[in-house]
């Protein structure tokens, strides 16, 4: 069991930049905006989206949370384009993606947001569904539209074995 | 002074079906999602962008609340691209567009958003600044990100004064 299991480590930048942009405030320098009543952090993530007809679409998503340890059975892709997911409450969300090895999920990594980050998983970047932790969660959600098969899924044999440290949620 | 008195009406997406979309949960059916954990209010608005080499960003922007009766001296457009604020908590904040009149801006419509409705303006609607109503307010904004002029300004001679009736707020 031991190597099936991953330990959620906190959500950085650095971290998570192989599989896409955190999306926050920290280490950001806002430019002023509307004459300094406003401070914008800008692009903090840009979509990416692939194939002819295609366009970005703004949603909203509520999920319910996840139970603890998760049980990882299935990750997801989508090749076409990325997707971001920004929590409209400052509640944290496990993030788990695994790197590409030939095509195929590679051992996961797992992440736990701090209060009101978001990511943006890259194209192609393989994820786990969304995680909120201990309560329900809406997300803004900013991916691909458009013709095309956007889905990849893969079920793993035996599911890995996510879990959080005391007191790091 | 009347004839320059704007009052702000409660966001349908009716009323503001000229100038975008409203980004919000009312009348839409969700799709299930990761199995019935989560639904999707799926592309509640579109990203428009205009010129080559231009995309979507996902930026996050802080603003103070405005005064009121808001004095609106300014309107502003984006001629390349459409431009979405949905709201990080569920406040309620002033939405103020105007007509498009010959290339300048007609008469105001001042509408107040429902708790965590968010708004999408069309590339080209002429709009207010960012308006929360009585506390600071975050927003995750989805615009362009681009080369080209994609600011037009227009400053008005005279204000106009922009009221929100008692007890709507």
């Amino acid at each position: 069991m031991g190597d099936r299991t991953v330990i959620a480590q906190p959500l950085t930048g650095d971290a998570f930049a192989p599989f896409g942009e955190v999306i926050g405030r920290d280490g950001i320098k806002p430019r002023p905006m509307n004459g300094d009543r406003a401070s914008r952090y800008h692009a903090l993530a840009t979509a990416e989206i692939v194939g002819e007809g295609a366009g970005v679409a703004v949603s909203l998503v509520d999920s319910q949370p996840v139970s603890l340890p998760l049980a990882l059975d299935l990750v997801e892709r989508h090749p076409l384009g990325s997707q971001a997911f920004v929590p409209l409450a400052p509640e944290r969300f496990l993030v788990v993606v695994c790197p590409d090895v030939d095509g195929r999920p590679g051992p996961p990594l797992a992440f736990i947001t701090a209060p009101g980050q978001g990511v943006n998983y890259r194209a192609g970047t393989w994820h786990g569904v969304l995680a909120p932790l201990r309560v329900p969660q809406s997300f803004v959600v900013v991916d691909r539209e458009g013709p095309g098969i956007n889905l990849e899924e893969v079920f793993f044999d035996q599911p890995w074995r996510v879990e959080i440290s005391p007191g790091a949620v």
